[in-house]
């Protein structure tokens, strides 16, 4: 997907929610267990409930591959019936050595068909770029996560005098653009979205945390809003997971709904 | 797989080499392309003809992944096929936040049955920590790879003196212990291993970068070596793509074996 349709998706959903698909059959409605691909069931409601509230989906690729290759079939069907009306973000945290990057930028782009992968960024240029190549496709760069494990090496201090996260931000807006590059910045780190815009204005963002983990809406929008939204907030389990009767996705819609009305406050 | 198991198979078997199966269609031999599962058939053969030279595989993740559904197929027939007699590494370079990781853990540990998987450290210790936690499993971190790009974030100087992987080893070996944790050490940074040494003197080391990427396997025993041996070189394409041919599998055999009776002079 370009960047001018996601940007109109947001301007006319008057939304910038991706809603976050991690499948744990443990989780799941005890009625769907029945069907013959659960996960998939479970997806295909969650999608049909809230599609008209958000932007992007983001499935979680550990909770497929959890499955075994059944799983894979699952992902494969839900890709499938998101559709090309959503940015499709598979949440792989990949990255190797460039002819393994492009083995995974071609499964994830060409085979499955998603938009963008979420990438980490530790093996450097290489590992990243074959996941720049292919026209309308993205590579989302962790650089400032949500988890706490996020103090122990993104906020050290380099000799250059930031911490390595800004580093990464940086470094890395210099192999890709705005139309093929976000970057993963958690709404629990509130103090460094105003630090993040200086860095990267133009760049989006996708922003996990709100809810569970205790990220603010508002205060994330205050500082990351740019001229083209350039945020996606994303809810997994607040949304998916409000529920767990025969009503989860209703339940689910309510979620994705009230988030987006918020939204909408921010987009004036 | 328990350390000391692993050290006996090096004594007994007089090698410390892993086999790095990265299966591509394009570059299998030809008439293997209408056996039924053609990866699975290369590396059964590849398997065999190579298993009495070394002592661990380590298929990668990405050219499994790259088939779709059924290269996963192809990817739990292999390590099947393995069985216990090898250290067996799903190179897949993970990590995640904890639920997610622990996911990633579950599939690989439990579904598949494989030894260990190769770890980003980049999102820190709760995403590490999953894989840590299940007996005789093991998580093999990235501190120095063997690519160009590792000199983008890796060799960063810290304002505490040392480059960003050192800082990796060293953080992340208290969150472990030499019999659940190894690192990944490019063979191609042959000045690091006396560091790498006085920081984790006790840790197993997975070498890739000996070869093809212009690594040198004097250099990295001279260093390398511990009173467990302590090495894993990985060769891959050296191994399996000697030959193209009906004798693939006769000519990826001798590549190993040379290697083994290098390593078995590092021995003594």
């Amino acid at each position: 997907m370009k960047r001018a349709e996601l940007v109109s998706h947001i301007n006319e959903r008057r939304s910038f929610l991706c809603v976050g698909l991690d499948p744990e059959l443990s989780k799941l409605p005890p009625h769907l267990l029945d069907s013959e691909d659960p996960v998939f069931e479970f997806n295909r409601q969650i999608i049909d409930a809230t599609r008209d509230y958000c932007v992007a989906y983001k499935p979680n690729l550990a909770f497929f591959e959890a499955l075994g290759p059944a799983g894979w079939i699952s992902f494969e069907r839900t890709v499938k019936h998101i559709g090309k009306s959503h940015f499709i973000i598979a949440d792989a945290k990949r990255g190797d050595i460039g002819n393994t990057s492009r083995m995974y930028a071609d499964a994830f782009f060409n085979r499955y068909g998603c938009d963008a992968v979420t990438i980490a960024p530790y093996m450097g240029e290489d590992s990243l770029s074959p996941f720049l190549e292919t026209p309308e496709k993205w590579a989302v760069v962790l650089a400032l996560t949500s988890n706490k494990g996020s103090n122990d090496f993104q906020r050290l201090h380099l000799t250059a005098g930031e911490p390595l996260w800004e580093t990464v931000l940086s470094e890395t807006a210099r192999w890709g653009s705005p139309e093929n590059m976000m970057y993963v910045v958690g709404a629990t780190h509130p103090d460094a979205f105003a630090r993040v815009r200086e860095l990267v204005p133009d760049h989006f963002l996708l922003v996990p945390g709100v809810g569970a983990q205790g990220g603010d809406l508002a205060a994330t929008c205050r500082y990351g809003l740019n001229r083209d939204i350039g945020l996606l907030i994303n809810s997994s389990r607040g949304i998916i997971y409000a529920d767990n009767s025969v009503h989860f996705a209703e339940k689910a819609a309510e979620e994705a709904r009230k988030l987006q009305l918020e939204m909408a406050s921010f987009l004036g």
